[in-house]
């Protein structure tokens, strides 16, 4: 595995080894001085289109706790703004000796331009493309899962709110697939993508069917933003048919868990109550988020060191 | 000590730990290699919902030659400014292993909930909360003060502007009384807080007499913005009545010492000339910062690697 | 040498020393660690006031590759916005310990004066005032002409485009003149300076002309937003005259390289297939950037460690 592109690139194979490395990084933070000096000299660029300050700060911190020097480069106010391509922008990246980049892109496929383009020997990593992937969050997901109901192989797991804009949806569809899990996305049939017929899925558009024998629940994020639009159903319809409060929480299964890849709207697609509830394993998803990404970087980035000699002259 | 929230918070011997141990952090910025490894492997996350370059670098430098990793996260463009509220992005910042969070908000007492909330088991900092605190300008005020006249009991500190919406004068006024020295505010009476007459202070509407037997004299910043209000006067009003020149820096005692928390309006409330006298000692009280800073940062968290362990599991 | 503000300033020995280490800084991008303890302990201060998000970078890769700190201050939203004079930002970077302050500005002159008021016993480096002067972008581009030519004496550059509103022009032409290379600057007439015949360098508004018997040839960005002023020629017309493309790139001779600083547009000043050509070196001049700074930050503040006590007691 050169880059992470897509939660659909993973093999079982690939996305275990992920997962049993996130583990030994998880209990780096127990440690009183929470670093390895692993990634010491190697360079991570957070290369960022779209604001995501949580994105961003994971990656970060997943970084500086293998001791890589890690540079912020924001695309606003950047040359990227004034017009410069995507191609001149990793070309200089690539050129100031990034080992990895770390991608966060409003257009769809920009990740997998930038790995396949020839532009970069550095390794690529998305941090979220358009309404494409976010192959982390799906690891991070998995993990998480995975800590609480064992292996994911005959899981059932719930997605529900906006697939249609949400790449957290795509890429865990993906890889629970891979991990041998069942996946039932819910949502408003104007909310669903075209083509989800092809996606290794159920659907549904009554949550509180699907929400019997689930092992998981997963409430994606409501953007505001999207409200006005034809095909959203009013807020107060979206909750009340939704919306995941405690009612609803009350029928899953008393194993089963609740996520939520945040930002959360408390009271819109979540309730405060469920949010904060004793099954609620949101918090720990952030957790597992630096974890996972430590994971990443180092699976992709490890061998590097040595063979930099090699790769660079 | 568990965080730093209010200057009112400190006891005598805190506060004087605390200066005692800027002063030994102030003596390494005068060797070779400026850096302690003391807070190696924690994280400090600078979370700033204003703007505040000199105060974030500030503490920014100060971890840094701690050799604790530090993360920024301006709210602006973040999950914050979409609606996210303050109790979420605690949680997130506590999930991702922020040891430390050093807090800037436009709203009094954000700090406070902040901490006492349950939210997060870090440390927190109070880097200025709406028109409340900023207990490290006070220290970094105190601990300027004292290298210049030593114990401050009985000390005459006149403190001069718009008290009203100053942070800066409520701590000082705070820790300046727990430390003993008498503290006169001095202010339109338009710019006098209700409820003034509770502080532990003197009140005056006239500078001139207010300087008599001052040993240090501490100018507030104008905040431009607010010059239009009906509350202010007109600026060469202001300034005539309440602005710092040469002529009333004559009147001060030889020791006396004047300050400023910055930036300054240099011919508003300070004349340039005074801010640039041989008794002006703006510019320590910068480095001094850092150093008070680090000294609050290494006393909160350095026992902290030992406990880690602990607390995580 | 105290700071880098001009290429003017330096002399033929100066400017070779700079390029000489940087060859050896070169080499660290090659090791499998590719970092130097040189600058541990030392703090490294990016103040930007313009928006330039490749040179900010490419002084912070540099910076970290020597294990100095570094804190990035964009002067968007800091108190230098909130009309706080350079004087003050800089007396309080020196006051928080800045070792070094690399300085962007929109006004030309600024980083002399933050050099030469005294406000500041730190290193200072331009990186870029105004229309005036870039020097580490004419030492970059030096460097990268003497890996591929040898020795300039006698080599023929030819620079091409809005000289009038370019540091990089300015500065290319002053060092080019000490290291003893021949300049011509190609530009429409409106375009070329006053004064540009006091200058040390030929100039031509033939473009054709200028490419015969040309060593290197460097084309300069356009600013599409003066494209609206009437000193420029439209687009299209700038283009087929002062741009080039294959055609004019076949004039020149086997050896001459061809370079633009960054960010191109490509299909104006430069065809995106000359940009992408054997001859184009312009991915290369941005890894050399990274290692003529560290060159620079390396001669200017390596001795600085031994001094530290001296200097700040």
């Amino acid at each position: 595995m050169k880059h992470l592109l897509s939660a659909g690139d993973l093999t079982r194979d690939d996305a275990t080894q992920i997962l049993d490395t996130a583990e030994e990084m998880l209990s780096i933070a127990k440690r009183p001085i929470k670093k390895l000096p692993t990634l010491r000299g190697l360079t991570v660029v957070n290369l960022f289109f779209e604001d995501s300050t949580r994105t961003r700060i994971s990656f970060e911190a997943a970084a500086k706790r293998l001791s890589a020097d890690v540079i912020n480069f924001s695309a606003k106010g950047s040359s990227a703004s004034k017009g410069e391509g995507l191609k001149d922008t990793a070309l200089t990246l690539e050129a100031m000796g990034a080992d990895a980049v770390v991608v966060r892109h409003h257009a769809s496929g920009a990740p997998h331009r930038l790995a396949e383009a020839g532009w970069t020997q550095g390794v690529v990593v998305n941090a979220g493309d358009g309404t494409h992937e976010h192959p982390t969050q799906a690891l991070l997901d998995a993990f998480t899962m995975r800590r609480h109901l064992g292996d994911l192989e005959g899981r059932r797991v719930t997605i529900v709110g906006d697939v249609l804009h949400s790449r957290v949806a795509r890429s865990n569809a993906l890889l629970l697939h891979t991990l041998g899990a069942k996946v039932t996305l819910v949502a408003p049939p104007t909310l669903l993508p075209v083509g989800v017929e092809q996606w290794p899925v159920d659907t549904s558009y009554d949550l509180d069917t699907a929400l019997e024998g689930a092992d998981a629940v997963m409430m994606l994020r409501v953007q505001r933003e999207r409200m006005n639009a034809s095909f959203f159903p009013s807020a107060r319809e979206y909750s009340r048919r939704y919306g995941l409060d405690a009612a609803r929480m009350g029928r899953l299964a008393d194993h089963a868990v609740v996520m939520h890849p945040g930002p959360m709207n408390r009271g819109m697609e979540i309730s405060a109550d469920v949010a904060d509830s004793d099954r609620s394993v949101i918090v720990e998803q952030v957790t597992n988020g630096v974890a996972v990404r430590m994971a990443v970087l180092y699976l992709l980035l490890s061998g590097r060191q040595d063979h930099t000699e090699e790769t660079h002259s």
